[in-house]
């Protein structure tokens, strides 16, 4: 057991190693203070209760009792209309809190344990997962809050279901980018990169929604596209320094079932991701229903492929991964007419690119010197990527996109466009998305080569940044 | 490590090998061909939107103002009456949603791990249960529109919330068989099984619910009475070429823990199973109410009998297991007025049973050559059968049986039925989904026999179909 | 592999072997008699169905349409008022199922998986924690039942989602007690403890919201200090008995991962523990949002102070635990106006709190001979002595505490009272809250002394009341 005592020293000697605790610190009392100055609590619209709906009919009523009468002179008394006192109704609770908690457990169980596959690197991958996430909800809701939703008379924005559930996507897309550093990047650098992401996120879909009215229900370019191509470029400018450890790259029987976990809960909760801000009644259903047929179809494709890549064996990181790619590829025109039968299709040939994808092109990128230890380009990426292509091919079919239900009274264009307009805004949204994906990735790199470990044989390895039990330098975990 | 190396080569002389991604693949594409023609979205019903109705009121009102007025010819003007424009409400995603979430994580996590127990086949547990659940979903909702829901002038079925839950019922009862071939079967044969047991399961329904209008809300003739009998006869069929292989049908330890995530999974969403479809107010309640508390008794009586029949030492198979019986046995009267005490016994006699099962019950069916990996005759069979002769004992008192309910406009008898008449009913349902069952599981057991592996080695091992780690072939999982 | 079979020798001559079996037996068949003479079905609110309401109001209008006529004769007639028919609502599925689900898990997920980081001590973590909680669902449905909610007139009480919720939080006072017993204790001890817990714990929170109307909407007192002071009082006095096995108590590598999936699942749910039954509407908005909040905030402190106090590197007990201590300190206010800035707050002094007490505090205790397996005091104790006092503070700003809200009809002292009153009454229920705890606890620690394992070599082991397999006898598992 010389090794980890060797390392412990190693580490000990990091200068860098009161960084995380101090600037975490820092950070979360620069977010009490912003919070206590500009947020507040949404509202719940008031619900339907049955209760207070007669009593305000029966006033509509009482109010029209006399009217109307044939009057003994001849005239007929003609009151005022009834006017309806009620505005537009927003959604609260009981509209949208199932799904929010299905896509939280997507969040914090789903990824977290989808990233447990390393044999050595288990509790970084749901440790990191977690800190990130939990990071993130809170530095989204104020960036978010301040981009989107800041209300200049009170200077303050509001806190409701439908912003957590929006700053959960946002914790969605670092974490897809933290699944392409996995196992080479110290927790500091991860903060450092949330900071950086989550704004750049954001400016990204503000530009995507509000500036050229893209429709994205799902999120694939928002938080997919941008997410998976953003973490590559991080990992392109940081893989100098790394030192390939295939060894330790490796899983071991039980991380790949504790894998699974995730997989499978990121399967079930998937309409609700791509369904969770679809708008009431059919838009939501279908939402749903696209979803649950296409990422079904995506498993299967998935089997096929694996089984005739392994001729006759099934890969497990193929299982784990690729299955879900069809709910990524669904995204953008889930809540549109595409049909059962589009969904199926979509969800088909999202399965079968993605285990192409890291049977194939995995191995090629690494070449290139983009490793990618999740596999992030395959579950995300090229998904995404077939989600922008189907949205912008749908844009040209007005009928089935609806694509002027996405032009909101906050979008600068108008309410009205052409399907060929649409096409082009679907286009560049997905430019921009890439462009800032990339370049921000690139320079986020770059800033955390800065904070790097110079000794790259805490990569993939658990000891360098937690506490181990003696178990974990047996001989299973430690050299097979 | 020659055996895995020599298994290999084995394996990749099946000629069968280009079987499995062929035949899928082939059924994937006629799938897309069969939704494209006759499937659609379902509708979302018009939610009860305050503005909306206030408006709709509106109108009533203002249509009522003239009239009723005393004229001076002393007449009275009398108005039509006021038309009730809606129709009877269908229920959506506010209803549904939640409930529909909860089945799902049953059937993709609660069935999946439930079966990784086995030390040597976790792998195939939870990957096939993924696979066989993923195409289901698929075929079911075919199978289901063409049988109860094709609308002939259209020529299309619908599809919403409440069809993507039957689909996981139908997956349920696959998944059920599927246990009882745990670790005997190779996926050719499960798709093979699925293709025939979805189609059998349907039409066993559409007999038992549309022909004799039985009710079984929770689904425990039609889902779990049927999935175990098939399975069992299947099993009885394939056990010829099985070679025992008692050490690796053993659990190790962390196998036994996985396998707790799906037993409390399928524990805590229970009520959902037995109340997803339930008609919605008290119906539902008493089905969230009766389940919860009766599987909560199979939980105590499961803990009472493992301990005595153990000596004192509880054992993992029957607490991950027979815990659960309540929930099937509770399942066809769940909706029913059987009271809060009825439950608690109904549970407390299921838990007993399903421990007597495993403990006595599954040797000896074992020593009659029927096979029972997962001991689903405990789980799903027995219990089962208890929920249908607890049904047709309840069907006799109409009072609290409330069968006059279940006789829907479709249903061939008309709307009346004495309790006696109900009772026939019920035992007929019973006895047919047997007949089916066993006939239908018979057949496709000879079926399933041109395609199994004649190598037995492979029985209860990921390393015949799937890529295995190094850590697979340590001396903990291979031979203790 | 003498030692296991010693140990069964040792076990099989266990005079107590059959208390358990016996004594749950008969308390189960008490049980069914109980709910057979008392309990009944409650009843879901009329769903407002749109086509029930239209017919309504079309009843209403119709019953206006002759009236308030200018008659002939120069008077007017006058109807009588339309009535409102329609009583006040109370809430059913719709409302909380969904929150109820999450609760659900959160108990038999949660609190059982977050239990078995103990590495020989997994099944028994697990496993009594699904004993104990299915044994409290239906011992604290009658005790809550013949407490707060008996009809004299009917002679029964009702069970419905709110009183199945109720009964899940019931079951966290009482898994927080065995947390701090957690491998001390064998199955009757729990049992006993539970009869007694249950008991007190409801006659504390009838005092505390019937008598004293104290605010605790997410049972920060009622649930976590009560089942944490209770508990290790009850440890306390077992203490004298146990033998330090200091190797048995500690985690290994997997058995840390099981106990994230709790860790994980409680974190993700808290907002519905919070929110589960407050008020619809803002409140209910302000629990989620605040739950929320507060919990992201203490999962940053934990990771800030486990760095700091590790030098560099994280601990994983901290993670699994302290993580959550922002869900417990924000719930007696949850549903107050604290603003998210206070969310934030509270939840940052709670996580670090915690994590002091995992490194500091808990080593003391131990020495002080109360020893707290699980570190109840660090997650459930202090963060709720925290809630208390936040709650304390929060009810002299009545404009925030919003106070009056919980003076029901039922309060004994009317419905109105000042800030300052209402700061006496939570803090009087705190001190009630923590002397039937503390009392209780050594009461209930004195009982269990006669019912002990002498043989202290049972401690932390599966081994002693669970049919163990092989590997559990090797190296790995037993003596490194």
């Amino acid at each position: 057991m010389g090794r980890p005592t060797e390392q412990k020293a190693t580490t000990a000697s990091d200068p860098l190693k009161l960084v995380f605790p101090i600037l975490l610190l820092v950070l979360q009392i620069v977010f009490v203070i912003l919070f206590a100055f500009h947020s507040n609590y949404g509202h719940e619209p008031k619900t339907l209760n049955e209760h207070d709906l007669i009593a305000k009919i029966s006033k509509m009523i009482t109010a029209t009792r006399q009217p109307a009468v044939y009057l003994p002179n001849g005239t007929i008394y003609e009151p005022t209309t009834v006017e309806d006192p009620v505005s537009v109704p927003h959604r609260g609770i009981n509209d949208l809190y199932s799904m929010f908690q299905d896509i939280h457990v997507m969040i914090f169980i789903g990824f977290g344990f989808l990233m447990t596959f390393l044999k050595r690197y288990g509790y970084s991958a749901v440790g990191y997962n977690f800190l990130i996430a939990a990071f993130v909800l809170e530095w989204a809701l104020l960036v978010r809050g301040y981009m989107f939703d800041f209300d200049t008379s009170t200077r303050q924005f509001p806190i409701d279901v439908e912003r957590i559930i929006v700053a959960d996507f946002v914790a969605a897309a670092i974490l897809i980018s933290f699944g392409a550093l996995l196992g080479k990047t110290n927790p500091t650098q991860l903060i450092i990169m949330c900071i950086i992401e989550v704004a750049l996120q954001s400016v990204n879909e503000w530009i995507g929604l509000r500036l050229f009215c893209a429709f994205d229900i799902g999120e694939s370019m928002f938080v997919h596209v941008f997410g998976a191509y953003f973490g590559l470029a991080v990992s392109a400018v940081l893989y100098k320094t790394e030192k390939d450890d295939e060894e330790k790259e490796k899983p071991i029987y039980h991380s790949d079932l504790f894998s699974m976990i995730g997989t499978l809960f990121l399967f079930c909760f998937w309409p609700s991701f791509n369904g969770g801000v679809a708008a009431a009644g059919d838009s939501r259903l279908r939402a749903v229903v696209n979803t649950y047929i296409s990422i079904s179809a995506s498993v299967l494709l998935t089997y096929i492929c694996s089984n005739l890549f392994g001729k006759g064996k099934f890969e497990m990181v193929h299982i784990q991964n690729a299955t879900l790619a069809g709910g990524v590829a669904i995204g953008t025109v889930a809540d549109k007419i595409v049909y059962p039968a589009g969904a199926l299709v979509v969800g088909s040939i999202a399965g079968s690119l993605s285990t192409v994808g890291f049977k194939y092109i995995l191995p090629k990128l690494k070449k290139l010197k983009i490793h990618d230890t999740c596999g992030v380009n395959n579950l995300h990426g090229m998904p995404g990527l077939l989600a922008a292509i189907v949205g912008i091919i749908l844009a040209s079919m007005p009928a089935y996109s609806l694509h002027e239900n996405n032009l909101l009274s906050s979008c600068f264009h108008g309410t009205h466009r052409t399907g060929l307009q649409q096409v082009g805004y679907q286009a560049a949204t997905l430019g921009i998305t890439l462009s800032i994906a990339i370049v921000g990735g690139l320079i986020t790199g770059f800033i955390l080569r800065l904070l790097e470990n110079k000794n790259v044989l805490t990569y993939y390895d658990d000891d360098t940044y937690w506490d181990t039990p003696t178990d974990f330098h047996n001989d299973e975990l430690e050299n097979e």
